[in-house]
């Protein structure tokens, strides 16, 4: 018999229209009375694009010029140059002097000279190189935080496997170096109808013929027995393929490049399940012996 | 029977008015002859607001360009521009040059002419460009170094459970994302008068129905069954409430976003215990299907 | 008898020509269709040496500085300074001018004087400050991110030990250092011709007298006992010698000068393996009584 | 009967005046024939003091400086500045030109007009910014690679203890923050003549009565039991005051305020055995109930 998991930290009650709590990794529950926390906005910087990172600087480097720009400006333009009668003359040297102010370029052609212009600009000069020190912290921060690089196959399987039926999945390494020590814990939710019309959630672990190997040059199918002992087992091919069930999985290994442990969570949901499958072959050999992994073969599955 | 623990690291015996040993997750131990070390001001650093950190770094700043100006003034302002006449005015402008030189804006409306003023103003720059790197590093070093982001709930309560009385506290995700492989680790510290009137200490492990999850999306509730093997087993419902015992907790997690193992510590003291009451619902569905967390309701008790 | 191990994630089957999988520590497999990722620049950029790294630094400098003064030149030299008439010096000068502005030295003696000349010196002295932060990123990658420094002997030994036969390496830390708790999982992988002709790979845990230590301060050897358990047990010297044999080798320690765990890849064939040596003393004292490692003893084998 | 560990990296065989291997945490060992590599440049400067480092930083800065000056020199002073006609005058302004470039503070005062000037000082400055980029990733790793701030008691003592003697030492924290999930392991290494006069070094595990604790806020007393089972219960008073044994330790913990495993490295030798002594109490309450530790009890005995 399956075992149940108590208290997995996801509640056992549903309701019809429920929405799964994983979605591509991602927790898709939603919150109130959410306080708000500077980690937050380090996460959010992180995590967007290269381009949307990259704009946000160059956004705030014009904001931040426009602001010193109208500061100099009420300053008096007198206490930087001849000012040339036009505001907005005037003003676009202002922003370019507060550029240099804030890059540290400091030509020199224009330069502060009454009392007020100096503190301005010698703050503005602070400002800048502790910015920049912000975003130095950023950048390296950004890429010394790298995402697993796992690929898991679009679709489950249950075929027949040496002597009973087993569901299996497929994950493959994205990049070209080795992934050390992988390792993957899979837990299964079954959401049932229970005597009253209510939703019950059952969560099992998820028992894999193997569940952690030394590395992972290309790539690797995981292998669940559907024998007694899964909570699959009393299920026929038509009630498994329409059971409300999800599969989360926990995927972890060592990154070479990187020195760090790496997390990715994936989940299926049973709409991915196809009976009767089997996935193509994960490698193949060159005529020169070397081992070919086709990143597009990943997906391919072979009617049984 | 509730098996002692050995050794825990505080020490079997206490005195009639001792303070708790950890409080909000840090020591509350006082240190005596506790030599200075260099790390004590890089946590410090570290730790602080990042309002205060700002604070420091503008009178840091202040500060620096305060005493080089003084240093030019001494070798002579004439080296520097023609002076003024004015203390004021020519201890104001070499601040200006001093901060331009510091952060390495320099204009160069003013400049060093003299050999000494050369020798002091390449070293100020050299300076600048260092204590700047030393903010970088400080700077990703307070964004890198997360704090875990556990709230635990403000009262442990006592109720009926199963077949036994259960102690329970909860703890919620503070942030949107997953906390991946949570784990929490108690131990309860009880102190009772001895027969000659002493204070004596034991410490027992906390058993817990689950003590590790694969992701934290909401809240969890930890439960304590109270059968005979618990420390708190022999004690009746009054004792309880007037028992001097700690719980001290270690939760550790996987930051995804930091890629960081987070720990925290807190402590529960037994003035926070409820009998006879039970935690609201952890979690709802909105008219979508999606699973609420509301922030509010971390703390809410239902008396049974 | 040898336990086969299931799914190591390479395969069963080979071909005649087989090229190993792992080679000095690195993935040796052929990649299609293999989507580019910017991980894989960061990757590059972390692992190339320093003289190629700083190469790229100067070659990206003298680019970037080339484009800039192109695009001045086309804004107009005398937007910068009194034009020489000579197409060659006006552009060295807005190179020169373009480096003033990259790098925020800025000195003024040239400097922007029109309103697309500003706002183009603006940019450039922002892309010029992220640069360096991207670059400042890298370089802390780079240091932080090291090699695990284990050396192994060039050969596989055989020799009689205790009441068996076994097959030994030897391991040496290359830096002066402790590694502490050094720790070595192995793998073989036999390849066998089946009764059809085809090629079978199987693959079996190496078994290790011990397989992790406290601290490796010199040399480790490490001994495979040919008893019955092991794989090896039913070949005889010749078959031995001529075996198509892998051994893959996951080494992992903590480096205490980067307070981090590293992990090294190795392989051996068996075209390395010599029977009836054995490895020189791995250390010696001198007169004071201090350890010696040799560091060209680590490949010294004694014909026995 | 105690058993002998196999293999524990530093071999079985000693001689008479052997110096013992990890000294302060350090390797003791010397090695011959040792390439060279970039990362023991790195180590040297994470490891050194700040005030070496920061003085290696000003050399390297007044190295550069004087190497460009007489660079800037041969090139011809008059591409800088108007001749004095003084070589020392010229110099020191070249060398502050250099500085200024290095710094990239670029006053402007003085700047280059020739083809050469031009593009030795673009050089210039994009070896000054990427050497403060390397700096700041220096500094970075020198903080972010803190030291384990474990105190090791000066003495071993034995004393009985229950029902058997019992070897004790003791381990303070340093610092005022909790060390969280300390863990300590212990080998003990025992040379004795051989019976052809030679000496042979034999290992233990040495059993603790509790290795892991949750935290440390104060001082932990490590027990050894001296029964049947340990190697010394051979041993007589006298015996154990003269032999020759060392005990190796690994301490580790997880430092919150880095989050990081640090890890740390000790051995005792029994000169430092103390036999008949106990350990002074290792805190004790103020009057407001507060813990206190005396950061010089650690190594206070009181004869018994």
């Amino acid at each position: 018999m399956a075992k149940v998991l108590k208290d997995p930290g996801v509640g056992y009650k549903s309701n019809s229209n429920a929405q799964r709590i994983i979605v591509d990794g991602k927790s898709n529950v939603r919150h109130i009375n959410k306080p708000k926390s500077i980690d937050d906005l380090y996460t959010y910087l992180i995590e967007i694009s290269w381009g949307l990172f990259l704009t946000y600087v160059l956004i705030g480097y014009i904001v931040m010029n426009i602001g010193f720009a109208f500061f100099y400006f009420f300053i008096g333009a007198a206490d930087f140059f001849a000012p040339s009668g036009s505001f907005w003359l005037d003003f676009v040297n202002l922003f370019f002097f507060s550029a240099q102010t804030l890059t540290t370029v400091g030509y020199g052609a224009v330069a502060p000279s009454g009392v007020l212009a100096g503190f301005v600009s010698s703050f503005e000069a602070l400002i800048g190189l502790t910015s920049f020190s912000f975003i130095t912290g950023l950048m390296y921060g950004r890429f010394s935080k790298p995402k697993a690089k796992i690929k898991f196959s679009d679709h489950l399987i249950i075929r027949n496997f040496d002597d009973s039926r087993a569901m299996m999945f497929r994950v493959m390494n994205k990049r070209t170096n080795l992934m050390i020590e992988p390792e993957l814990n899979a837990v299964i939710n079954i959401t049932e109808k229970g005597e009253n019309g209510e939703f019950k959630r059952a969560f099992y672990q998820l028992q894999l013929e193997r569940n952690k190997i030394m590395y992972l040059p290309t790539m690797w199918t995981l292998v669940h027995k559907m024998n007694e002992d899964s909570p699959l087992f009393k299920y026929t091919e038509d009630e498994l393929q329409n059971l409300e069930a999800e599969i989360y999985i926990l995927f972890k290994y060592h990154e070479e490049a990187f020195n760090q442990n790496l997390y990715q969570l994936h989940s299926y949901n049973f709409e991915q399940l196809k009976i009767g499958y089997q996935f193509g072959s994960s490698y193949a050999f060159d005529e020169e012996g070397f081992t070919i992994v086709d990143h597009d073969q990943l997906n391919y599955l072979e009617k049984i």
